[in-house]
């Protein structure tokens, strides 16, 4: 038994593609997620979801089923890795861990919705099938990377928007809403605006119409962009330099030209 | 007649310019192209097309004309190619490639307008004809060859580009549907909202109303415009990078001139 | 008592986030000013002011009282530092530094409205509270020094932009003046379109309408974009230099270890 | 003679700021260009046009004294300059030159006026005087460095930038013009929603309604934008390569540290 064990373990994380039978068992899943997307999607239109219900009641049907297989199994056989070797404990901890969390929203909904917990709600979750995809496309690990790789810039950049945001809304608010109450009302109404301006969205369905919140919209938009722009210019930087890493990782001359040892 | 062969596949494949004859013959098939572009620009504005039609018409004619002999003339004289040696197959597979696909798509319409076929889908594939443009304008090549060398990274930012969308309009959905049933209706109706406000585009036709919905927006404008600027990103530094390799091709010194050492 | 002010002088210079005392007491402060932030915000919103009023007024007495004990020991224990050493003319002068003009800033409008003074204004005084942030939040020194460092490049971008944005709605008000003369009816007011237009916001109320408006337009737009993203560039390069900057200070290792060789 | 006029050039020519007078006459000129520059920006408003046409009146014909003498003393003194010695010939080539039409535009338009030219126009032409700034703003010159170097790719990007819009707009109009005749009417129309769509300022005017027309306009906008931001990409990277040169110029060590040799 603890050899199939072994097996199972292995079926589920062979790390680059593995054999044919891992291969097959990867797509499946992957195509079953990947199914789910369409059907949370497709199925929100109401002339398709009443049209092909069948489909839908049928696929979710499936989906539970597989997915609960899946679960189970790589609880099962999560103690083959040295992290959880402890029966219990480790199984306990394993699914703790974010990947199988994901796994356990991805079956919960149904289980949910048979003890007769609202369907809308549920409906939502079943979208969290989606970052399923996260464990088979390894391309996806990349944004983590940069993310994890960029936080402290990412954080204060994220800070200065924030609190630009609300420095400039307050702004706007004592200068407009004389004006336009019904928009300009409050800071955090005002907020709204600030978004649409300095993320350059625009909707068009808050600006300002005095002179004064017109010149200081102008003066804001110009000399806001640029502070909007660093959390983007940080992550595609942060992007190409991984990328660009990940190349070099496979060319590089790690060794002193000089000695001949490893730097 | 072999050496009549060899002389039009030299005129229409002379890589750098070439002699006389040769920059006159690329410099009327290039102006006829854009004359064809720029008929179907203004063909399509009804007091110009009435107004000017025999002009249109004689273009058109003229047009067929030379760019079905110049195809005909490409085929005939393709077998000089080592790739397409073969009187028979060797034709036949260079009518495959993109560019005689083109040049084929270019006359295609006419004829089948003489065959009875509708004419409002002929038009568009005149459009086609500006794809010829690529044959004779060398500098277009290079977003090709960026395109190609940076593929990995834009498919990877393009897949997270598709997955964001799904993900935050379907949020979106489950937030302002309610609210605005007729512009929030589905997911699928919803990711035009999402492309707007993402792209910042912001038509302004789409919005949320709610609290909920704008604080939801605000949260996705954010912090999703930096996923949304990735390919840019990466296709401007791309750009950049392979103009500097060009530059660098002919430049580079990376000895002293003077002792020889590397520098 | 010098002993007692060296202490307190300590207490609110600590560079490196300091001992156990020093820590709660930042802390606190900066507690306070974010709560005082949230105030203001929230504060604005009718129903919420009205509703919670003991809450914002205490919150205000309170916050009044630590930051007026605060500014005093501050200007008090400011001849610690060698550049305030005199009693009185060095406490002037620490007076005017920009941080303890903040500070002041930060009370004074309480104590103006003791003396009468219209309150609107006096409210969005309190917002300049939030700037006290910059004290006690590090990381937003980096802003600081990178909009210090590009000072020149930002200074032209910026001279460039207001020459474009001139130039480009006089342009537009001669061309668009006749058929729109309520939104392109001056030189000022058309520069409102140009803003929203060049910093692609594009709220939608004024755009051209006439052929040669929307040409121009288009022009306009395809062209001036690159000026307007200019200094968005140099800050976000800046940005990502200063912090690399930073890394790099402490890991450097210009040297190969083995042999001591410069790489 | 000829010696005053040798004084008079260095007086207009003085490279790096210069002595006494003549940075006091380069500030006179630069205040009055600017002057004109917000003379004719506030001009624009009727209503201060009419209260304050004596000082409007009054600046218009003090600049233009002020201008013609400061063009023929440059004409005059112009054969100083050894591309223009001959006296005759030499002033000729000298009144070609771009800075010497700007001074010349400059001017034209009072004299125009005398001879009864309509005045829309030539308020318009007033201002040209704007350009004079870059005769005295150094700095200015960066931006035409950058454009002058980067010119090759500036152009194929703009090239491509055109094909894109024209193929974009092609094909929107065969999906859209049945739906919306009035705003999709032709090519050249829907040309309009293609600017504001890629560059992403989204006036709110013009957008696809039918779905077929969405889904066409998302996949433009995201696939889109990144050729819409290569000109901006490249400018922005230019500008900071040609501030970086101007700073290194000063630093680097441009000799082979092995021979000495300057390379």
């Amino acid at each position: 038994m603890s050899h199939s064990r072994a097996y199972v373990y292995q079926l589920f994380d062979a790390q680059d593609g593995g054999r044919g039978l891992e291969r097959v068992f990867d797509g499946v899943i992957l195509g079953l997620v990947l199914l789910n997307g369409a059907a949370v999607v497709l199925g929100s239109v109401k002339s398709l979801s009443t049209a092909y219900r069948p489909f839908f009641v049928g696929l979710e049907i499936v989906s539970v089923y597989a997915f609960t297989i899946e679960y189970g199994l790589r609880v099962w056989s999560s103690v083959e890795d040295r992290r959880f070797r402890d029966p219990v404990r480790g199984r306990l901890r394993f699914m703790c861990t974010p990947m199988a969390l994901i796994d356990l929203l991805a079956i919960l909904p149904f289980y949910l919705s048979l003890a007769g917990v609202d369907l809308r709600i549920l409906r939502l979750l079943r979208l969290f099938r989606l970052l399923k995809v996260a464990r088979y496309v390894r391309a996806l690990d990349v944004i983590g990377q940069v993310v994890r790789r960029k936080r402290p810039e990412l954080l204060v950049t994220t800070g200065l928007i924030g609190l630009l945001l609300v420095l400039v809304s307050s702004l706007m608010y004592y200068v407009e809403s004389a004006a336009q109450p019904d928009k300009f009302g409050s800071i955090p109404e005002t907020m709204w605006w600030g978004v649409a301006t300095l993320t350059t969205v625009g909707y068009g369905d808050v600006y300002p119409i005095t002179v004064a919140g017109k010149v200081l919209s102008s003066v804001i938009a110009v000399l806001g962009l640029g502070l909007f722009a660093l959390p983007t210019g940080i992550l595609a930087a942060g992007f190409s330099e991984q990328l660009a890493q990940q190349h070099r990782s496979a060319e590089t001359l790690p060794y002193c030209p000089h000695c001949g040892h490893k730097l």
